[in-house]
């Protein structure tokens, strides 16, 4: 399938290499397709990792396996196949991953522990052993690659390739982080699984980096949604090389572990916000501050809800500021809410205040932004001190086209 | 808006009269058309009730007077107004329902509590006050009309009258059961609520008629879905004249109750799918079938998840039997279920078993099944013996097209 880059696509940003990572891509061929589609970082030895899974119960091996992997905390490599999800493939599926993570740690003399696997594509069909197999080994023989190339590789039905990266100072030294993401909504039979890879040079404790990673994707990847429904191989791993040369970051006391944080949770929210840009069939991105909730918690909740419904989607879509639809989803999700307390805005005008329409608001600039491409919906609830925002697009025929009208 | 019948519509039914109701419409004219939008229903002296409402917490002024009303068990009136909801429109919107309880009171000599109010349509403006009173004045004076103009009076964007009967035998004595219903999703700027009316000439206590209702709900109306989101009005109210004269059912040892419970239950079920055959764009007629799961409970959640999932939807609108998007969708739910017991099939042919496709099935009847207007998808948990029925509609450009081409 064919598309076009989405209106929203953003341009690929220059990033530095990171220091204790080499990049490289082969063509493995899983699908009848000439272009890379295995991609293979090499991580320098002491490469701590941490990562964030999808909660789906029905997840794939490789996520099994890349949750048991990230508790250890130690990295050497990272092989991504582009084509064949490899999900619900039973134990067949699982030996093809065992299988490419002893052939990795062959060649570094590693662990199999330390080589992580992800998988996107079809699903259904156990990933081809043989076809791994040689794409692997046609990777550790490739010249190394850039970012943009690698982010091209992991891509599937990603009409745009995705890249993010920032920079913090930890004492007297610079640190860099690249990353790289895929994913934009899922498109059956190849799941557009969200897999995202972010990689530093910093030093930093494989504990802590887990505890920054969890907390960044709280308020990024956890506050995202283009059609509510929820990969089974959604992953981000975070890789830190060590190679900087910083005093270890072991606590959020050590110092310059906010900056670090600060840039982590930059990028995080990039590369988030960068997987709705590609929603199949977006037009406009949607950002909806949600305050005065009782919680931070109940206020994403309520902020997914209307983000999630196809009714708001769709008005945004048509360009209508339907307040009365985001009213239904603050009701519907099920959080402590006062009809008469709540308050809902459009580009910055409240259009009802305290449960009831605004009779004399001006429409003008309401009606002028929602002819735009970024739309931001404000919703105050009038209880509490909870706040959060959360990221979206609109509901079109595109998504329908892409889903419906294409056939597996 | 004008719009076509469904393509799974049902023609409305030949309903008996039920002794102690008398249906009577009028032109309050809520919006600037020609048509009856009110509806009055007097009913008999003694007449018991019992409803269930929309879980939504910004739900309407009507609603939660209908909940206490509904807790005292008596009535004697139910007005339906359409092309207004009255929702979100504060102490003004209370006014002119109590306006309108007080009005029907005074009319028939009996306490405001005895007068149900249902209002649907347009969000945001206080019920017109005048209209109302002039329009229930004309309703007192109006000839008595049948079930099926009743019917088309309480619609606002239904593309045809729904409505469904059934009689049992208490003991020696038949009783009858008549119902209509409205809603086909929700469109804005009118939210097409859900509003139910069931109506019986059985004598039945009002706290074991409540009960009935409440059980035959949790395997109909709370088991449908047209695009997961919840009308802040939703309500379905069922009223027992008792003019059969049958033995009083008090309770489930009363002979007769559970003939009288099935009947109860066919209606509420007949109704419920019958406004998922009007749901927004609705090309085709889902039934999920979920068995093997820990819990009726949460065969049920993981049937709604299944029901609500856009790339599901998409799918079946697409006439292709993606098991994969039903995996995801199981997955997502949140409940118990285990990958690698999964079973997945469509129009009684098994896709995939114990987590992994059978590549030898028959696709030939699957693909046939799926180009039919009656789709069902059986999925299988495998861990217990909990199960659930749920029931919904594709997912179509005519979605998009009602939601987000129309503009408020």
């Amino acid at each position: 399938m064919d598309l076009n880059p989405s209106p929203l696509a953003r341009p690929f940003p220059d990033l530095p290499p990171i220091a204790g990572v080499t990049l490289r891509i082969a063509r493995a061929r899983y699908k009848t397709w000439d272009r890379c589609d295995l991609t293979y970082a090499e991580l320098a030895e002491g490469t701590a990792v941490a990562g964030v899974f999808t909660r789906n119960v029905c997840c794939s091996s490789e996520v099994e396996l890349g949750r048991e992997q990230a508790r250890l905390g130690s990295a050497r490599a990272l092989v991504v196949n582009a084509g064949n999800s490899n999900a619900f493939t039973g134990y067949r599926g699982r030996e093809a991953v065992e299988a490419i993570m002893a052939q990795a740690a062959a060649h570094l003399d590693c662990n199999p522990s330390d080589v992580f696997v992800s998988s996107t594509g079809v699903i259904g069909v156990p990933l081809p052993q043989d076809k791994a197999r040689e794409g692997l080994a046609a990777a550790f023989n490739a010249e190394p690659c850039g970012w943009q190339e690698a982010a091209e590789t992991i891509g599937t039905t990603d009409t745009f390739a995705k890249g993010a990266g920032a920079s913090a100072m930890i004492g007297e030294t610079r640190v860099e982080l690249a990353a790289i993401i895929k994913g934009s909504g899922m498109i059956a039979p190849d799941m557009a699984t969200m897999l995202g890879y972010i990689f530093t040079d910093a030093a930093i404790a494989p504990d802590f980096l887990q505890e920054m990673l969890s907390k960044a994707n709280a308020t990024s990847f956890s506050c995202i949604t283009v059609d509510s429904d929820t990969s089974t191989s959604d992953t981000v791993l975070l890789f830190a090389t060590g190679k900087a040369g910083n005093a270890r970051l072991e606590s959020w006391e050590s110092p310059g572990a906010d900056a670090f944080y600060a840039a982590l949770r930059q990028v995080c929210l990039d590369l988030a916000q960068l997987v709705v840009r590609d929603g199949e069939g977006a037009a406009k991105f949607i950002s909806i501050l949600v305050t005065g909730a009782e919680s931070d918690a109940s206020a994403r909740r309520i902020g997914l809800a209307i983000a999630n419904s196809p009714l708001v989607k769709t008005a945004i879509a048509g360009e209508d500021a339907n307040w009365g639809r985001v009213v239904m989803a603050v009701g519907k999700a099920g959080e402590p809410a006062d009809r008469d307390k709540l308050s809902i805005g459009f580009g910055g005008v409240w259009t009802a205040r305290d449960g009831q329409p605004l009779a004399d608001y001006d429409e003008t600039p309401v009606a002028a932004h929602l002819k735009g491409q970024d739309i931001n919906i404000a919703v105050d609830i009038g209880l509490g001190e909870g706040h959060a925002e959360v990221w979206t697009c609109d509901l079109t025929h595109g998504y329908i086209a892409i889903n419906a009208d294409y056939r597996s």
